[in-house]
């Protein structure tokens, strides 16, 4: 088992109708918040309505900023950070999904500063102080409700940088899954790719053998995702599995999870990031695309940890180890296309094979970023090129 | 799934090694410490040098106080009270397993007030300050070095109470697994057997069917601490199992673990406090033989999670729910029995038949202390006469 540092303060609180404490939650630490969500549909699903009730009924003020988008963008950072400054705000609430939430999260680093806060996903300035957040989750996927990270996207330079300090985790997060009932099929499907990805980055990119722990923990996520994301599709409004996506959601990567297996590097994720800053597909289909293509890769030099996820969570026992580390692969894969039915290839999303090496151009910049060593451009490229 | 609340803020420092770090981490909010810690073998074994090297690397100035015991007194935590205050220190380093780390945390809070801190143990007082602890394990068991709770024994009362408050999280906990290499045969089977237990209290106890995710991550610690525990038990210095062991006994009882399971009730520790505030026996011990009894009563009436336990952690199907539930009952005792050489009988620790009633009445005041309405003095005294 290889060592790691474990800190999480995040306050979860999670069940049926505990929007409601938001606001109590919040006048523990705020006054005066920037609210701050996506689409106009937390309108028409009830939990726009529930959260204002629930803040004006604790006394916490609030100004409104709404228009996150899927791969959120570093523009309307710096116009939420301007209104969070001219109101003299003390702290967020995000009502949304990962993208929501890494908007907070980079708001809180802007308003404590003078300068840019896309600086601090170049890598140009460290965060040293934050505003709190609190989060009404409306989608199980990213994590970022319980984790340090945010991602951003910067449209002019297309780039999709993250940005980790122990200073980003929410202060509170309100996880209740009937908040995700209406969230559709591909929202959905895109959200337990994102949790299995996030389960299998830990899982096998790790050379340790003797971590039965941190294994067994990350089988029990991937296969929670999978049964209760099957439910869902057949049942949207079933609150079981909902409640069990949002939690193996949460746990996929809130630090605990792969604490124990080495070095966390997130290669399919890397290459999903330029994929969704070049093109702005959503991060679960990127995924879904890249996922399959970078375990093809993997797989050749490192097929055992395949071979256990056929056996432990497939329940697949092959003839060879590399029969059965293949068959892990095509049976996520196959998961991917015909359950949650989401794209598998570049083309299904229109992206052609000439723009391969732009794409590896972009993902190699991320690499030299995170310090991914074995990850050149021709590396990536071809692992591009079995998603064509 | 069950509504649940989860923070838990204790940084961990886990890996080979990592006892060095426990002066620097501590000297970032406090410079006097009481180093509490029981017999004089962590001398033997190299845990005291390190921990006081680390210490005066940091320059982190401390006073000693040694001598806790299993099941550890009160007696015990007035007097460090005192000398904490008599030296006006600021922190409490606890070296060593569950025992000193529940001392650790009653000092904390005896520290802050002018009243006898047993106050707190029989729900008197309310915790509200205490003193920031730091935690050098080496033992692993009762994951006390990551939870808001302790257990302290009376022993003119003959009373084992524990007190429960967020502000009794350590600061933080430094987890090396060569710290537990010298951990005998005996202690390291009762640190598997409370982990086990930990884990299946909230398993076993919880009537909600639809907790995939739950039941799954409870099974994956259960496993890795049978698992390993035989790993130890033919090779103590098998660094891996020892680590596996010890974040598991971690995992078993940090909060997360059965968050979404319902109201975490401990049926079985409650009639095990009673055996050794009594006996004074060690706490996995009472485990041993409380555990397997109260199995054989839950089962008669909730079938079910017992015959899960027997597919999912001991590949074991029968013919019927029924025979499935026995067959993991039996497993367990089993494995309690020949794997870890503990006893499963009062007897075997000499405790007489004849002295039923009284540890019933003992365990019926902490039944009524956590509001087990099921657990009367006759219910008690039944599973009492299935360890007979």
């Amino acid at each position: 088992m290889q060592p790691f540092e474990f800190y999480n303060p995040t306050k979860i609180i999670f069940g049926k109708d505990t929007t409601s404490e938001t606001g109590k939650e919040i006048s523990s630490f705020a006054e005066n918040v920037l609210f701050i969500y996506g689409k106009e549909s937390i309108k028409r699903n009830g939990i726009y309505d529930k959260t204002v009730n629930s803040l004006k009924n604790a006394g916490v003020n609030f100004i409104e900023k709404s228009g996150v988008k899927p791969n959120p963008s570093i523009n309307f950072v710096r116009e939420a950070v301007d209104l969070y400054k001219k109101h003299n705000l003390d702290a967020i609430v995000a009502v949304g999904g990962g993208s929501v939430i890494d908007t907070a999260k980079a708001v809180a680093t802007g308003v404590k500063v003078d300068f840019d806060p896309w600086l601090f996903y170049t890598g140009e300035k460290t965060v040293e102080d934050a505003a709190p957040i609190a989060v009404v989750l409306t989608l199980a996927a990213t994590a970022s409700e319980m984790n340090s990270g945010s991602v951003i996207s910067n449209e002019e330079t297309q780039q999709k940088f993250n940005c980790v300090s122990p200073l980003l985790f929410p202060k509170v997060s309100v996880l209740d899954p009937v908040n995700t009932f209406t969230v559709p099929y591909n929202q959905t499907a895109n959200g337990a790719i994102d949790t299995i990805i996030h389960a299998l980055e830990t899982y096998l990119n790790s050379e340790d053998k003797n971590i039965m722990i941190v294994d067994s923990l990350i089988e029990a996520i991937v296969k929670t995702a999978i049964d209760s994301a099957e439910k869902i599709f057949k049942n949207p409004e079933d609150y079981d599995s909902r409640a069990n996506m949002m939690w193996a959601a949460t746990l996929a990567l809130n630090g605990l999870t792969g604490s124990g297996a080495g070095p966390k590097i997130f290669p399919m994720h890397m290459i999903e990031h330029s994929l969704s800053a070049i093109y702005d597909i959503p991060h679960g289909v990127g995924l879904s695309i890249v996922g399959p293509a970078w375990m093809k890769y993997k797989v050749q030099n490192s097929p055992e940890k395949f071979a256990k996820l056929a056996k432990n969570v497939f329940q697949f026992h092959g003839p060879n180890t590399k029969a059965q580390a293949l068959a892990a692969i095509a049976k996520l894969e196959s998961w991917f296309k015909n359950e949650a039915k989401a794209p598998v290839r570049l083309s299904e999303v229109g992206i052609p094979e000439s723009d391969l090496d732009k794409i590896a151009e972009n993902a190699y910049e991320i690499s030299c970023k995170w310090g991914l060593k074995e990850y050149t451009k021709e590396i990536i490229k071809e692992i591009l090129e079995k998603a064509v």
